[in-house]
């Protein structure tokens, strides 16, 4: 950028501090600095946002500012991390002031909402690309992993699965504009940073459901050596997927669409009260979907025990990338 | 990216750790986690490259992963911080393994050389471009700002300025290939991380040549509230710079040209001796090339004293875009 334009563009990036502990230094020298708690660690994540890959030109900046730094957030939920610092990396195609107001609208709305402070970034000119790194806090020696779930553990969901997959579908079929509740869940999602945080010493591990259950769980089963059995009939989906997507198109939403964000965790049988009044505390819905066993791989069973074949949902069809 | 790629893709990046301290967690989960060192600060910096802005296609990979590092290194070596963990998000319009195994190897050397743990990142499919995140470590209270220079401190630099310009120019004129050790300063810069650490006790301020002289240094001035006045007949340039570039052009460069990543800092005047030991100690030459006064603005002299306008140098041609 031109070092006018640069101008312009940080006039919508100062911002006051809305960290619990406030960066020794914040935007405007070669480096930001932060004064380290003792005795506690970090937690730390990057996304990039790509336009035309994980979002439409058109999208409202206001929900892509918003967007960039939910994603982000979402990873630190899914550690149990509390949210502190962002840096953005922001790459535009020319100075959009109006795009510029929103966006950073949409992300400072969210940022000041889980007290994070946007202590550095770069800004250069290019096909429009964003990266959010985010850095949380978490106590000494703690954070929920993907390698502690256990045979005998319960597999849990928080909210709805499948809607961002049922607004995307909605968007690349014939369907017209999908329904509001369906869009915002693909726009606006809601990191489940208080969930993540309260679950810190319930849960045996966690991950943020970004690609969708089956490849996410995958992932908890893969570093914890285990596998898994999951109740289809039980997956929590929406009134709007129900009545926007026939059965088991929806089912196929809630395995394997992505950008959901919800937190899937695990914790031992007698813990199952308490995630769930974890939830409650922080008024989101949790659903028992199934348990953990020794035996490895993911198997799908429907309401009858029968196995549910993810090909019979449309898995390879959804499966997306990312 | 389908998940097949990425598997490709993360088999390049998983390297062991070179921090002193290696994180508790690395790659493979939804963030990365670091126990801190108690009563220490860290300095964390993000830079963008995006292809066709800050380098060109043919780029050679192996020297593409060594300077998004070695950008970023340079902001932490203008802090004083000595380098520990890094991100990294690369977006990639496909997979090309050939690619990857020179990029990441560029990376990776430099990464060991100066004990960098690649601690996360994401992958992403589109126009390619690359942000790296790092972070420094610093004693507490400690930090080469911007905003520390005093009427009196000298202004010294390290290296030789206004090389990389000179690549960029013959690159972008009918001059052809630029001679190789000019090459060498614009594809593979040397992030001053030794210097900037020896002078964490000595210089007053400290940015790094990213942008040229006149308006890096400008940053510092304008952060400190003073001025400055700079011989320009001072300016330390290379043999390969003069016999490629005549005066007073290579004046410009070096004043106005970007992308050399050498320090420039000020300290006051009875730690000359000390400052010069620094870069004696690391094996870079400092020269000193001017001092900061009360009174505002950046005046150029030449050798005769008179001043020398910036115009006459050809600064509004070489001003270029970050």
């Amino acid at each position: 950028m031109a070092h006018s334009e640069f101008d312009i563009i940080h006039r919508y990036f100062s911002h006051p501090s809305a960290s619990a502990r406030a960066p020794a230094l914040g935007l405007g020298d070669d480096c930001a600095l932060i004064d380290l708690p003792s005795s506690s660690r970090w937690a730390v994540t990057t996304d990039t946002l790509v336009e035309e890959v994980h979002f439409h030109p058109d999208t409202d900046p206001e929900r892509l500012g918003h967007k960039v730094l939910a994603v982000s957030l979402s990873d630190l939920a899914a550690m149990g991390a509390t949210p502190a610092y962002a840096t953005l990396a922001l790459t535009l195609p020319r100075v959009d002031e109006q795009w510029l107001a929103a966006f950073s609208d949409g992300f400072f709305r969210l940022a000041d909402l889980f007290g994070v402070t946007l202590i550095g970034g770069d800004t250069t000119r290019g096909p429009r690309s964003i990266t959010a790194m985010l850095i949380g806090e978490l106590p000494a020696g703690r954070g929920l992993t993907r390698s502690g779930a256990k045979p005998g553990d319960l597999i849990f969901v928080s909210g709805t699965l499948g809607d961002a997959a049922g607004a995307l579908a909605a968007l690349a079929g014939a369907g017209g504009d999908p329904p509001l509740p369906l869009r915002l869940r693909l726009e606006r999602p809601e990191p489940r940073v208080g969930l993540g945080q309260a679950l810190l010493d319930v849960a045996s591990s966690a991950i943020d459901l970004s690609d969708g259950l089956a490849q996410d769980l995958g992932h908890v089963l893969g570093a914890s050596g285990v596998g898994a059995t999951v109740r289809v009939d039980r997956l929590p989906l929406s009134e709007a997927l129900r009545a926007q997507v026939p059965y088991p198109e929806h089912l196929a939403l809630a395995l394997s669409g992505g950008e959901d964000y919800e937190l899937c965790l695990t914790a031992p049988a007698d813990r199952r009260v308490q995630v769930v009044q974890c939830g409650r505390r922080c008024g989101v819905p949790i659903t028992e979907i199934g348990f953990i066993s020794e035996q490895a791989g993911l198997r799908l069973l429907d309401c009858d025990g029968y196995p549910f074949p993810l090909s019979r949902s449309g898995y390879e069809h959804f499966s997306h990338e990312t």
